[in-house]
């Protein structure tokens, strides 16, 4: 391989970081985020695509409410994003750039982009705090990372871009929107960004890599998911004077939520089923007539999954109608199992050879899945058309767990992260 | 009998209802109507307590927070509420007033005056609406019709204060407020206000007496209830990677609601139990480690509700321990069961047949009581002293249920109801 | 009225209970008890009819299985049984007799003939057993008094055989198989026994008249019932290796009886619910594929039974589905309620004025019901048709409450009660 | 190694497999079983070692009530068990026999000697019914092999007895009562019998090697399992007149049942939980007092089996006080989780190219575990004592699947068993 042209220094790397975590935007409402990783891209000489064409309309979920939207796109232009870009978007959000569309595809990167429901913390240790960089957004931040995956993504397309030329096949990278409650990928690949492709990466600071210089290769058994919201509506009554004339959604729902939580644990694996959130009720004296539920299952494969979603679904209609409940299930999001291939983790292996950040000692060949993600729609899929797929963990000392108030990473893992993922597009442009 | 002084004209009691009605204030937070009921009682010549005294602290139940309570107080003098009240108030809501309290406490009256959390009707045939009295604060509405309560109350103190001089007894008014789940009684009980007294009465508009011109002497039967709030705080863990990890509060909430609703009837009368609000838990991915409930149970007696929340605490203190949860269980309201006396029901009976306007094939010896009335909490409290109790429903044709959003009465039962009680009275004084 | 022909004696009237006593039978299989029950009425005059014709063989519940009714034939046959009337009954039990069925239906008396399934205190205090007159069968016996009211039955239809000349209408006396479990009178009455009927009666030994020489007119309120039982059938799977391959028909009984203790008290009356037996499953290590449940519901009306066993089916059916079960509900028994009337109740302290022993101040005109009495579907039709109807709690001092092992009742209340129904029904052919 | 001795033929064994066949006993009440293999093992010049030594008595679970040990040890007598072995024995099943015991203790084999309790299918096509060796116990059959296990072990005696002399160590066979339900290796470990091994293997026929001429060298991940009984006191009450007095034992089981199978998925590895048998109350019109459960908890680990014990046991206590009745839960049973060792499955594999009988491209390493098997507490115990383990499966063509009525396997699989376990210990001994 011949001299590489320069990467972008850790100062720049940290400042993109930085920069995508103070303007953290939850799922499929990054507009922000996507018009600002849309100009970077076009600064490097590529030609992002943004808007419909980025997510099939049909298999989109978890989609806010339009007036939720509104206002993060209000948002967006007041800090400044371009409002050109914002236009193009057309309201959907999410980046896709192909490095030489006049080839065949050959290998997608997923980076996803969504910052998630927590308050960052505000004690003066959390680091974004003291440094100045904190989330601006109330109830909103990038306590999973994905601020450094669009920073490693910008970082890789800088990259690769000069190299253009040498390539003999396409690379695409997918700047995903809605990772968190897996709501984003489906649509992208529905809208037809992974056929054709052969090799599919994503990748992700920390999770089993929880040190500096650690990697793991080539994750392994991430769980298959399905969220939903579920409603339940029934009849008001008077709790005192006729309940008998009530049809009782908070009843039917704490039924309905202990028969799905007693559902067999399956024999072919691992299952989860949970609901998180359950509101129902509203006065005191009064029979509820309204019941709501965020729920998952999870399987350690995608039957197992449908298993668990297929019963937990029986389970909600029969309750609703022993309950004399109207019943409506909408799903919110999906992904699906996938492994890691062991050619694609060889190739990880060679290639954090090349970089020296990654200490030989604390490179894994594989490592187990960190619950779900739905990068693994896209790996399942490039499985399923005879390609391969490895999902990465980068290693960086967290401050705490992903989702925590005070989580926080290394900046250091960002420049190898980029010069690891040029080596390895490289070696797959060879094969 | 000699001939009274005038009554209150239809017009006036009409005013006054519309002004409360504007007014609208929740329990345990009406400081508009507080000052205004103390300012007009002021003006007949009598001497309004207020404040602390009006309620034992330590028996006050259901009030707010701090944060709701001075709000509303100062949405109280922004709409121009007597400052001096105010401060009397000192943030204590409800009047008593004596008619003679240098003599012995002969008969106390109970009006209550506070709103309920009801949205008013916008629908043009909504005659609030129509002609301008709707309530002006959203999500709060005399939808029970104590603003015509308070209006009666006030007739009464106008036509009783120009016979002062005549009684052989006091006459105590009891303005209470928080009747709405059964919050404020209790503490004004435990204030003594009723110690002493032979005689007890209160009122209701409407009910069983729902067409104009009818009367119900004497209500019998009102449940015993006790209203309670619950909170479980259980672990939260991440619901893919380790749910064994948490302390699930909403299904241990789930759990427990079935079991107290699955309370065995009592076969000593009539029972209920009633989760009637739940809401537990945050994100779909995390077990939840939080759940609230608002509860209530009733009984046909004392005993039956005694029996109906003990076995409920139970349910709940166990459910708690089996699912790892520190549970909470505060009392929010209560009140008693409570027949009317037969030797009342003569009185309003002979009493009545002095008002022209209560047909005589529309007056009802009794009828069952309608749910659970903290009134009741006065009547114990007085039959237990060797004393005699009435529960009147005074006849008025209804737009709709009580509670419902478009429940409006018809304001012609506001004067002959002051003719009513206030013959009862003079009657009660000659006993 | 006349003098009447001499009564039965007391030695008498207690040697036959103490016969039935020792000869219990189980409901719908009392083949002794028939036969005895004919041979002694032929002998009074009258011609009883027995078998097919007595109750409607599409209305029978809670009919025992085939083997378990031919041992107890045989059981009959060996224990002196007349081989004649148990062919006559062809496997049906329970006698009619009519007085003159020359003339219309006036006035039908209903007494129940079935043990229950008790065992009988084996304690020498207990007086069946020190006198030598206890149960011969293991796990059965008189424990609710009814060997009593066929001694009564007997003496009275000794007693009005000699007056049948001077009758002005026809009364019928129904010796009713399976009141335990309310399996016998929906069959009788569908067999056109009550038709026509102006008065029915019933009587019963005890219960709110549980002292000697005391006497209740008319019970009322006894409560309507549903008796079912209820089969899940699942699919089994081995727990330990693939439990999600089983349908599980315990969890499914689990949850179904919590639901249905679950249902919300009814506002217009008591209401009962109960699963009072539950077998489900066989090996630890299988996921259960079979539950059987016993279960009744209970209504102060037919309308608030019908509510709750409505809702139970639903219930049933409902969590079958949802745990993929085979459901069979089978009706084993009920009754409607009902109240006696006035009318009758006067009659009977007129006729109680006759009899002596009957004690002036231990006279109650009424008295509430106590559980269920299938007497209530007779009374419940004649009501209907327009006629009167009264169940009569006969005073006895009791050694223990109904359906204890170590029940007994006082026989003094035997001549009394002959005496007093003789009289009402002489009265009632007065009217 | 030096040419071996004759082993027992294939007619041989067969006819031991079918002697044990037909004399099939469950598990503790080995009578006839325990004295027969003693008898065998003395014919080789063995010293058997039987009664209170075997298992240490405070360690014994699962143990039926003495009748019924007294009727099994009666038949066994009837069937013409030696009366000699019969008496030493005292009432404890199961044998042990040293090879030579004058040396250190080295390799320990384990066989299961019960039946199970399923009724042997009547069918012509079973071959036990068609070749006249079916069960003489009605509802007892060797579903699961054992009887060929036992048949394998006598061979396997036979074998090494003549090569005792040579042995550089000891060996040791254990004949395990109460394989089903885990009730018997914990007493025999308890009692010392495991002590200083270095080695110890168990084998099966079947389960995972379901075809002729197959084998698995090491079986992995079987289930650490608890098995333990329930019983819930309350107290009766009348259904109908007084429910609220009772204390409901079958709604508290149920309940407790979908609590403990709503335990959350552990997340770290398999878990299972069931509630096999459930029998609650008695009459359908009585508040059940009493219910009884057979239960049993699994886990991928002995730590997640422990979990989900120490859950169910909570849940058990708490909604026992709930539902305010006496608790009482009894251990039946237990296993630990093992895997077998690499070392081990190497010197099977060995092993077995000296047998021709197992075909090469039909011999497995290892596969998934069946369920749960009692071995482990000793494959556990040598482990953590520094030794090695292995449990083997012994390919047989099945005529149904383990524990099924029609349960058969092909005897063919006897000898190749014993020549394969001779040159494993030989193997052993040497290293």
């Amino acid at each position: 391989m011949n001299a590489l042209p320069p990467f972008l220094s850790q100062e720049t790397l940290t400042a993109y970081r930085r920069l995508f975590h103070r303007h953290a935007e939850t799922g499929m409402a990054e507009f922000w985020t996507t018009a600002r990783i849309a100009e970077e891209l076009e600064t490097f000489g590529l030609s992002p695509v943004v808007g419909e064409q980025v997510s099939a309309p049909q298999a989109r979920m978890g989609v806010p409410e339009d007036d939720t939207l509104l206002a993060a796109r209000r948002r967006a232009e007041e800090e400044g994003a371009s409002q050109q870009w914002l236009e193009r978007m057309n309201g959907v959000t999410g980046v896709v750039a192909d490095l030489r569309p006049d080839l065949p595809l050959h290998t997608v990167l997923r980076f996803d982009i969504d910052a998630v429901d927590v308050t960052e913390s505000c004690e003066d240790s959390h680091r974004p705090r003291k440094e100045g960089f904190a989330s601006l957004h109330e109830g909103v931040s990038h306590a999973c990372g994905h601020d450094g995956h669009i920073a490693i993504g910008l970082g890789l397309a800088h990259a690769l871009a000069p190299l253009r030329d040498g390539l003999k096949h396409n690379v695409r990278l997918l700047f995903q929107p809605g990772e968190e409650g897996c709501r984003g990928a489906q649509a992208m690949a529905a809208a037809g960004w992974i056929e054709g492709a052969r090799h599919v990466l994503a990748a992700h600071i920390g999770m089993r890599a929880d040190e500096d210089h650690a990697l793991v290769c080539g994750a392994q058994g991430f769980l298959a998911t399905t969220k939903f919201d579920v409603t339940f509506r029934g009849r008001a009554a008077h709790a005192g004077a006729e309940p008998h004339r009530g049809a009782n959604s908070l009843l039917a729902a704490a039924s309905a939520a202990l028969n799905m939580h007693a559902l067999p644990r399956h024999g072919e694996g691992d299952s989860r089923v949970t609901v998180g959130r359950l509101e129902a009720g509203s006065g005191r004296n009064t029979i509820p007539a309204l019941a709501r539920m965020a729920c998952e299952t999870r399987g350690a494969t995608s039957a197992v999954n449908d298993y668990m979603f297929e019963h937990c679904r029986a389970i909600l209609e029969h309750t609703a109608a022993m309950y004399e409940q109207a019943c409506h299930i909408r799903i919110m999001g999906g992904s699906k199992s996938a492994d890691s291939d062991e050619s694609m983790r060889h190739i990880v292996r060679e290639a954090a050879r090349l970089v020296p950040w990654f200490r030989p000692e604390l490179i894994r060949d594989s490592a187990p899945g960190f619950g779900s993600d739905d990068a693994c729609v896209y790996m399942d899929a490039v499985q399923h058309q005879g390609g391969d797929a490895a999902y990465l963990m980068l290693g960086s000392r967290l401050a705490a767990g992903h989702h925590a108030p005070d989580f926080d990473f290394h900046e250091s893992v960002l420049p190898p992260s980029v010069e690891l993922l040029t080596h390895i597009i490289l070696a797959l442009d060879e094969r």
